[in-house]
């Protein structure tokens, strides 16, 4: 059924949108399956079962792709950051990384953010997209650090993100290994660190 | 000149080690540059110079070559961490991660180990020679710590072992991105977090 004129342009958005989720969505499972390299653009076509042409219509390359798959990680990052009534456990998630609470997407947003950070080391385009979304995360991790700690200066605010991004990161990391020291023993070392940078984050939920 | 057919032997075991150690630094390189999947064994055998059946007399498959990449690393690691002479402080290490200090070896070293982990994670036969490597560096670093604080338990040691290459490998991971925090405080946050888990380390330099 035709649909009204002016109902038209709508339409096409919506369905561009889609397409673009698809086309996103196919990267992400080629990449997290194969690897940056073996991701070509004819794997994420046929994942998404579309043409080659059709996604050079939506992406006029991989590493667009890969741009729109990292702003939907900032994104969903920076909403979560500033969900007020989410309380996290860091030490408690840090410690026991890998083993529990770790759902289908979060492990393959791990496999996602090596994989994009390998890149970063030799493709300069790549590089840059991971700089402009460490970017924008570390400057809304800040904003919400100084507001809450408001006797915190900017550098200060900026020091302790940055060591709490590599507790995160580093835990992160590992969770390709097996874990081997006591959850429960590992989780105090981390609770006493997050302590010291940020003291009463347990209660507050930061950042 | 032909050597005396008791020194044949060594000569052709010489020969074989040094095409090994050639081998393993055209695939370090290949890995390097176009990442673990565009490193073919084509690739490999031509940046050593070698046919890929001269590859496949000393390495069966690619994971055998990695195999050998990765023992390197592990042996270098070790052999630092029992070198008595070495103090680093690695409060400050960690701090300026990227930008003073880092040869052309250790960031090369990172790209391994990246490609390696992304690679783990979908390759069992990869994961299992990195989680074999974890275990080698993890033992070596617990029986150091409790060589050096015996009142800890081994529990206790292996907690702190893991909590030190969290904050390491979380450095090393963030060194891609750019460093906007101040060093000098981001060194006294590693310095104190560290203290709290080996007190005195920065004069002992450990593990």
């Amino acid at each position: 059924m035709a649909l009204p004129k002016e109902n038209k342009r709508p339409v096409k958005q919506l369905r561009d949108q889609v397409r673009r989720d698809q086309i996103v969505a196919a990267a992400r499972a080629c990449v997290v399956r194969h690897g940056f390299h073996a991701a070509s653009m004819g794997q994420i076509a046929a994942e998404a079962h579309m043409s080659v042409g059709q996604i050079y219509r939506y992406f006029p390359s991989k590493e667009a792709i890969i741009h729109a798959i990292v702003e939907d990680i900032v994104a969903r990052r920076v909403e979560w950051m500033i969900d007020k009534d989410r309380r996290i456990d860091f030490a408690a998630r840090f410690a026991h990384r890998g083993h529990v609470d770790a759902s289908e997407d979060e492990r393959s947003e791990r496999v996602l953010l090596l994989e994009i950070t390998a890149e970063a080391t030799r493709n300069p385009a790549v590089a840059e997209i991971a700089r402009a979304a460490d970017r924008r995360l570390r400057d809304q991790a800040v904003e919400l650090v100084r507001a809450m700690f408001p006797e915190l200066s900017l550098e200060e605010a900026e020091a302790r993100v940055e060591f709490v991004r590599v507790l995160s990161e580093g835990s992160a990391f590992r969770s390709v290994t097996e874990q081997i020291a006591a959850p429960a023993l590992l989780e105090s070392i981390y609770r006493d660190a997050l302590e010291r940078v940020f003291p009463g984050m347990g209660e507050r939920g930061l950042p």
